[in-house]
């Protein structure tokens, strides 16, 4: 039970949400994963979030990191919570500011999706 | 100008989209393009409706081949029409049917989106 507690959900979700698209159909379930995190990303301002904190030294950023994507810092932080919610970051909270980052397999999971098969 | 006209237009755009996400925070003409083809796999459906095209052999499939997506055939043509705008399927008719395939260079260009750069 505390080892299933352990284990970060989203995580696992990723892990298993993108056979590659050319393999074969996807299942109902496997395509309701995997769309919700196209859909995150289907959005100019949370792509442009998404890629600033994927390429920021170190791999993290917070809000404070964030610059020129032209909507307001609340809005900032209203799209960074949708990428986390759809499983694509990260938050850890450090003193005054939330830091994200990219969550762990979701470049290899996205980037299998799109490998081409046999 | 004729030879302009020969390139197909989202076929460009397409391979012009995607650098690695991690590799630079990415401007806003290139999430537009990206995003438009995030947002159009953001459905569970047209996912499933693109990984049922990209793996149906030969690599390509009509409407009469579809099945089991639960929606009806109109809108699974709609469905299918958006991807197309997206630019991540072509569509050729020949006799009663059009017939679709994945966009050239689309599997190519969204996997590079997630290759880990450096």
């Amino acid at each position: 039970m505390s080892k299933a507690k352990a284990l970060p959900l989203m995580e696992t979700d990723v892990a298993a949400c993108c056979p590659p698209l050319d393999e074969r159909a996807l299942t109902p379930e496997e395509a309701e994963r995997a769309a919700a995190m196209f859909k995150a990303l289907g959005d100019p301002v949370r792509l442009r979030l998404f890629s600033q904190i994927a390429s920021h030294p170190g791999g993290e950023a917070c809000v404070c990191d964030i610059s020129d994507v032209g909507v307001s810092q609340p809005t900032v932080s209203h799209h960074l919570k949708k990428l986390r919610e759809a499983g694509l970051l990260t938050s850890e909270r450090r003193g005054t500011w939330v830091y994200y980052r990219v969550a762990p397999s979701v470049m290899a999971s996205m980037a299998r999706s799109f490998s081409v098969s046999g």
